[in-house]
């Protein structure tokens, strides 16, 4: 990982409720507890490893408050409340140095509208377009090769990757992270059919993203038809997920990768889809739903309930269904039997 | 919407059969029925929402020509044969007034070959770049960051949005509407098993897109082995559809975000699937047929039939074979309750 | 194709172990035997078309050993092992002469870091960017609008095709051929819920690609938490395809488009996964295992094994299971009359 921290940086990090023992190493490394070695740190981050903690060789070890076991020699544990978070703030700084922001500025090759309103505290890497009217705000990275459109607004300390596009009047929040290749404002998929062809209905509105939300990998997000295609603040949205237009969906979600939203349907606050899952268009998924991975979702599904299968129904129910079908061989049989009996 | 019209502007681009009512407001927005307010123009799209026009505030309303109802006081009625289309037709003009065409002219940041062919009037936008021997027609729109591959040509009034590929001798109709990321002409996907390796079929042919079609965001469309894979005229396209090589799509079809069509596989025309369906390789799905959202098709369909799931049969079946699956847990009962009985 | 050979220099490319009758032609085409004509190069590359060579009017006809007929009049019947991978190295030479790698050197248009290291032999086209401390080895082609990032590593002979983006830190073994959009060394999905918020783990691992991968357009591949994401040697990866953080895939598999591997899941050699196949996250997928196309993998699947459908289960089951489905109405049916008999 190309840093190195000594217990006591690691200490500051990380504020444990409680230590035991001590670590002369520099730590270089981050490994699960089996593979983990000198100068490496790691950490419990399920209880069913718990058996792992004492032959493990690593420097120092974040654990839950509730573990017992004595540390080997020069070996430091740290007890904190969450290991995993604890875990993911060092990462968070080993993050910030082994990719520092770049110093604010324009870099001379990218093409800035002059109407176009760049913070001084903004950092516009190389190869960037950003259109007339379109504001970027303070603290905010374009890493490279950004387009950004007419009109469009980046919020305070965005970071946007290579390759990201955000379509012309498309407002992001703050500390928006829109990963390699992610399209903002794509146009909404609408046609009237007349005299044996699609008619084109223009895609006029915009896509509004709030707060903290990060957006993987090549996704797409679709401008509205009219009005606005919205992604709720702290909404978490994976690599090569489709919204379409006039999509709605809430606060601190999880869309798993390749899942597709279609149009109109909104999705409340704190709901989770598995990888691959799709909806169909004007539906609601109710706060805190839920659907497990490749489920296809046609209609409705109330607050907290977890659907799966296509078309998704009550996940326990599915997982009955799955049972008894694999049992369909047997049942055949048995109905033959009867109907020789039954003769 | 950033834009406003006067109801003698609106009622210039609609050509109403009929009119009732006038209103003095200028049309500033537009919104659904439910929504509308002073200022707005809506429309009655679906009979189902008849009921919202009495109540609905908008200044101005696009109605079937079979509506019965008065408008209210500073509210103008238009009657139309089809208000969805009367309002694409408002919302073209609208797109073009947001997003005018920047004056025609290359770039000084674009490098384009000496031996590239790009009409007087073609607009090339910053950033981009245009291989030896490609051709950009007349009025065409390559918006910034494009790549256009060697002898490549881009068909007259195309649009082109940020960060599109097109490969090399792939060919683009006229009016063709790429959006952001989309890629043309990626090898197909091809390998013959050597000696444990698998050695790479190269994929010397080209892609053909048709007219008036359109291709949404970080679609991607393999060239032929040899030959070619070909997109019909009016062809629709949704985000993040794979078509791989030697597929021939035919002419007005509709394919829907996410899905999946296998090599040498045929489209007839009129052809709709639904999203994230998916098509094995070597089969023909017949002129207008059609797939449900999610459906494996594994072997042809006919011409105009309707098929559902996966693997894909016939949609009544389906949804039939859908309803037993779910009473299957009563089957089971029964057929346990029989064998006690005939003990 | 706009290239040309004589049937010597056919020939020399293909070695065959013997041959039969002459032609005078100039190929400069290559299509399948029905639909191939003068001038055109052809192949019997599936037993099952044998009887279209008697009529095909190719001038040159690739032929496997075992089979027997004769050359039409001006007709060249090449025998070899497999005629399809003799097609694929004509067609390897005809990739050549269509798109020669330009001359090395790196286009002024691009942005290069003071302390990148690109080879003297290799290519970078216009409008890259290659960020600090990256390595470009020997003879590799970065063709156009393709991002680098910090210290990751591009392998000798790679073709990095346009909007190309490697992330920091990740490395490319030789001769890897990525296609347009591909994203490598995205951030990993992973987050902590804490307090009603999902708080970033930060993804500090990297992705590591081995020699002669292939992977197609559009597809996006997650770096590791920590530690590393892997593909082995040889594997080919279709576009759309969605590949997640800790994710290790072996040597010489097959993934077909759309498919998508959850987080830690293991793939080892030669495993094969048809088109939009998903797979559950921390399993196995063991050595030359299989699974047909939209197969949802949830759990391991044992080395050699062949599995279909969602969830997965045995091919020949699956297959069993689907027929058994189909014939529903009439178990249902059956047992209505039997409940009436035993009344």
């Amino acid at each position: 990982m190309q840093v190195a921290f000594t217990s006591a940086e690691i200490l500051a990090m990380v504020s444990p409720q409680r230590t035991a023992g001590a670590t002369a190493e520099t730590i270089c490394g981050i490994a699960a507890l089996a593979q983990a070695g000198t100068g490496d740190l790691s950490f419990l981050g399920n209880a069913k490893y718990k058996s792992e903690v004492a032959d493990c060789r690593a420097s120092v070890i974040l654990l839950p408050l509730d573990f017992s076991g004595e540390p080997a020699a020069n070996q430091l544990h740290l007890f904190v409340e969450n290991p995993s978070v604890a875990l993911a703030r060092i990462c968070a700084r080993i993050e910030q140095l082994l990719w520092p922001k770049p110093p604010a500025g324009i870099h001379p090759s990218s093409v800035v509208a002059p109407t176009a309103k760049v913070a001084s505290t903004a950092t516009i890497g190389p190869l960037c377009v950003i259109e007339a009217g379109a504001v970027v705000g303070a603290g905010a990275f374009l890493q490279a090769s950004v387009n950004v459109g007419s009109n469009a607004q980046i919020g305070r300390d965005c970071w946007l990757l290579p390759g990201v596009v955000v379509g012309a009047e498309c407002v992001l929040g703050a500390r928006v992270r829109l990963q390699p290749g992610v399209v903002i404002g794509s146009d909404g998929f609408g046609y009237e059919f007349v005299n044996g062809r699609h008619e084109k209905v223009p895609q006029i509105g915009t896509v509004v993203i709030g707060d903290d939300v990060e957006i993987g990998a090549n996704s797409t997000l679709d401008r509205a038809r009219f009005s606005r295609t919205v992604v709720g603040e702290g909404t978490k949205i994976d690599n090569l997920v489709q919204i379409a237009h006039n999509v709605v969906i809430g606060r601190h979600c999880i869309l798993c990768a390749q899942v597709g939203i279609s149009g109109s349907t909104t999705l409340e606050d704190y709901v989770i889809l598995g990888g691959q899952a799709g909806t169909g268009g004007h539906i609601t998924l109710g706060k805190g739903s839920k659907a497990g991975g490749r489920a296809g979702i046609t209609s409705d599904v109330p607050a907290g309930a977890y659907v799966n299968g296509n078309p998704a129904i009550p996940y326990m129910l599915e997982r009955r269904l799955v049972v008894l079908h694999q049992r369909l061989p047997d049942l055949f049989k048995r109905v033959d039997i009867l109907e020789q009996k039954t003769k």
